[in-house]
């Protein structure tokens, strides 16, 4: 079993990612990227697919054209875990830089 | 340029189709599918992925973990076209039988 963050792992973990937003009405974050083709944005999606199924915990993604849309929250737990963030973090330095948003 | 299917065209090509309905308020079809496991799952969207990107012409999807929901519409088109049909006659042919829904 793993545990939701507490308010103060919240603090300290959120502030060192890039870009993550609080969803609404849930307990997860969520990023949206922006590549410069399909081919970059589901190359992207393909190396955080093969981290997911290492750490066996999986995002919840939308992909159009050169658009990613990924959501982290831990079912099992029902809102965020250190997992999401670990996984945020491995997301974060495969990121593009100037074009993510 | 492409043309968005005829009434005609509609009611011969969606009919070949398998499990595809169409989505309220666009003109896009969509259809769910349920995999064993993640694996499967983004192992059927790698291929799905590597055919649309031959074909330019690409999906709008979600997925998580065993999930895959794929929304086919065409964009320059503002609606359904024979590229569509393409794509979901090729995304049928390689879908699971038994467990998608």
């Amino acid at each position: 079993m793993i545990n939701r963050l507490t308010s103060e792992e919240r603090a300290s973990q959120l502030a060192d990612l890039r870009g993550w937003q609080a969803v609404a009405g849930r307990d997860a974050i969520q990023r949206h990227f922006r590549f410069a083709d399909f081919n970059e944005a589901f190359g992207f999606m393909t190396r955080v697919a093969i981290k997911a199924q290492e750490m066996n915990h999986h995002p919840e993604w939308f992909n159009v054209y050169n658009r990613v849309e990924i959501t982290l929250s831990t079912h099992e737990a029902d809102g965020l875990t250190s997992r999401d963030i670990e996984l945020a973090r491995f997301i974060d330095s495969i990121a593009p830089g100037p074009l993510s948003a």
